[in-house]
């Protein structure tokens, strides 16, 4: 019998949890800061709802199966399409909708590195509004997730699928061209003009069409002046000047709401083109992270509505819980050792006592974010050190027979190994003086 | 097509999740006050490592299906079997392990009311110890989370497995007789001792034998009378003896840890025999809360070594989430309306100004718990009164174009009607001051 997980399914333990668990509190609070409140739908889905929304690869990886009634299921391969389900099964949801889902999701992808088959989505969504209020709403929501959880650094970077639309049209780039001509533009910061110039024109684009693309590159310096270059790019294409519009006016809302934050125009976000229709943005850390981008976003107005026949315009965000975790730990944030603050040790014949002492101490401190932690039985007391410390207490706690006789423990402060008697009535106190200083 | 959850199944609105959210915030700081930490493992298991644990008509209920790679996987079906798997994954994990673990369990139940075929379960275990301080722990945490929620009036009975072995090895049952004896006196709250006779005798007891059983009836009073009482039942029978100093041990430790905790010795508590190993337990409301046993819990020495070989006694707790949830409603404790307080409302050609003072308001509460929502269009004021209404937001702000020019804003505050044009610069302190008002 194989006594593992599935293959490409994985256990988080304590330490792993405990990071997730704490940034994942943070993110709640901003969402609910900004009026977001969570949903839940079912794991499992009519099979049916899933079919057709994930192009024939991603239907290769629904987890799908005949259930005991013979009903047609699937585990659920996004949190958007149940969404949309959800708007749909509820008619009585009134618009303005703002809710956020922190949920797993499964697709049976080949395992790799890092890519697991169930893995975490955070999405938060504002359904029914298409404003430029909106949209910048969600930026905002982006940056004060980062700014709630110490993220320094980062940038928001924002482009609108209308802008590179109209920047196609106008350089004479065929539908049937649009595909392989977006890729090259993707790596607009990654290849140099020349590169750029000759995968272009091996795609069959004259030189007219190849220099005004290339405009992109001068794509540069305030927002004002980046704005002012995509104007030039899309000349006279109207779609194209309404998206710059409609950008600017984005921009303009969220620099005035929040001067400072790092939230620039850049052209280069062409991803999930076939599903964003406005605005989009991917949210980028300094390169010493060496995450990827780890929220990315944008509205996507076709979506929402394809179950209920009503008109539901979207924006929103998507998480990347995975890499934000990485990119605190990376700056050293780890939830050290577990929860425990405080070991309260049971010397042989005090095992009344000492869980009659821990009690004491948890519910002098409570609330206060102090964990403690009792161990439970007599062993040896090296032992139950040797636990503590691989636990990374801060303070141990132990009620000798002779202490007790006086009403008081021992207490070791393990960052600068004191030792001291303190009486129990001045326990809770002294944790916490500690803690403080 | 059917746009709806699989029968069975159940979408979670705004308002269940924001409630269930806030009681397992609560729930999850009183588990890691005493150093419980969170663990994840993945919804689907190999189907082999689920089979043979929940008996025949358990395991029509799971969820089993062969993957896209052929393997036999299937839906968890508890948190416990898990627990088991993860603990023989990972022989780096060192005892005493304290973990919780809060997620969803896929049962292919018939569907009645109140039982879906998806539900969250809430585990809480210490494993690695047995004795009677981890046991005193187990419902230390169970009266630390009635006391978190503010729920009064409750009691945990107390039993021990031993007990009842003993004293039906006393009362002169066959193993034979044991199931439906326990079934009888499983109802000795419930029916008249005339009934409990003539029900044991129809099971072939004799008159001495009734008569010793029927001795439940008497144990009540102090903790002390009680245990005297059991202790006169069982006689001379050594395990059944043994039983009730351990359990003696156990209330004792509670007792002084948290004295005036509604916890008992009630031998009517029988759940789970075949399961549990020592002392067991379950929680009551009175009667008006008009739920049954909102959390129960007890030793289980046998069941997490069963694949690492390893021997891993066990005490836990599981936490009946709904049934808090349910009760805590009871109360009028709902998470009334949204998450939101206040609403910025948006009139016509102040679409941007209105997202602005949204998130300076927001900036200036930050993390006081205060959500501030933008009405992010233009439409009718009205239509945004009624919207605000309806989410039951405390305050509204309209900045109107006249109060603008002047650098304010109107504050309308939904408690007394009142309404007052408020300085930008003085909003968050205004809302906080009528907040605490």
């Amino acid at each position: 019998m194989i006594v593992q997980p599935l293959k490409g399914f994985r256990d988080y333990g304590p330490e792993e949890m405990l990071a997730r668990d704490r940034m994942i509190d943070k993110v709640r609070s901003v969402f609910e800061s900004f009026g977001y409140a969570p949903i839940h739908t079912p794991a499992l889905e009519y099979a049916q709802l899933l079919m057709g929304k994930y192009g024939e690869e991603g239907e290769k990886l629904l987890y799908r199966f005949l259930d005991n009634g013979g009903r047609d299921v699937a585990l659920r391969y996004d949190l958007t399409v149940p969404l949309a389900r959800f708007i749909a099964t509820h008619p009585e949801i009134r618009f303005p909708f703002r809710r956020y889902h922190v949920a797993p999701v499964w697709r049976a992808e080949r395992p790799q590195k890092g890519r697991f088959r169930e893995f975490y989505q955070c999405d938060v969504d504002l359904l029914g509004v298409n404003s430029a209020a909106a949209d910048a709403e969600c930026i905002l929501v982006d940056v004060s997730v980062m700014e709630a959880l110490g993220l320094q650094g980062y940038r928001v970077c924002v482009n609108h699928r209308g802008f590179l639309d109209g920047l196609l049209r106008a350089s004479g780039v065929t539908p049937a061209q649009q595909v392989s001509v977006l890729r090259i533009l993707d790596k607009v910061d990654k290849i140099d003009r020349e590169a750029m110039a000759s995968q272009l024109m091996g795609e069959g684009l004259n030189e007219a069409s190849v220099a005004r693309l290339a405009g992109l590159r001068e794509i540069a310096g305030t927002t004002a002046e980046r704005l002012e270059a995509g104007r030039r790019l899309v000349g006279d294409d109207v779609a194209g000047t309404q998206a710059l519009a409609r950008l600017e006016e984005v921009l303009g809302i969220v620099e005035r709401a929040h001067p400072g934050a790092g939230v620039e125009f850049n052209p280069s976000v062409a991803r999930g083109l076939d599903y964003y229709t406005g605005v989009v943005f991917e949210t980028f850390l300094p390169a010493e992270y060496g995450v990827g981008s780890v929220m990315s976003g944008g509205r996507y107005d076709g979506l929402i509505g394809m179950f209920s026949g009503r008109d539901v315009p979207a924006v929103g965000i998507s998480l990347g819980l995975d890499r934000l975790v990485s990119a605190l730990e990376q700056r050293g944030d780890k939830a050290v050792g577990g929860v425990t603050q405080v070991l309260v040790c049971t010397p042989s014949g005090m095992e009344s006592m000492a869980a009659v002492v821990a009690h004491g101490l948890r519910r002098a401190l409570g609330g206060r974010g102090v964990g403690v932690e009792l161990f439970p039985e007599p062993v040896k007391l090296k032992k139950q050190l040797d636990y503590g410390n691989r636990q990374g207490v801060r303070f141990l706690v132990i009620p000798g027979p002779s202490e007790m006789e006086r009403g008081a423990v021992m207490l070791k402060d393990m960052v600068n190994g004191s030792q001291e008697e303190v009486p129990l009535a001045e326990l809770s106190q002294r944790v916490q003086e500690r803690i403080k200083a």
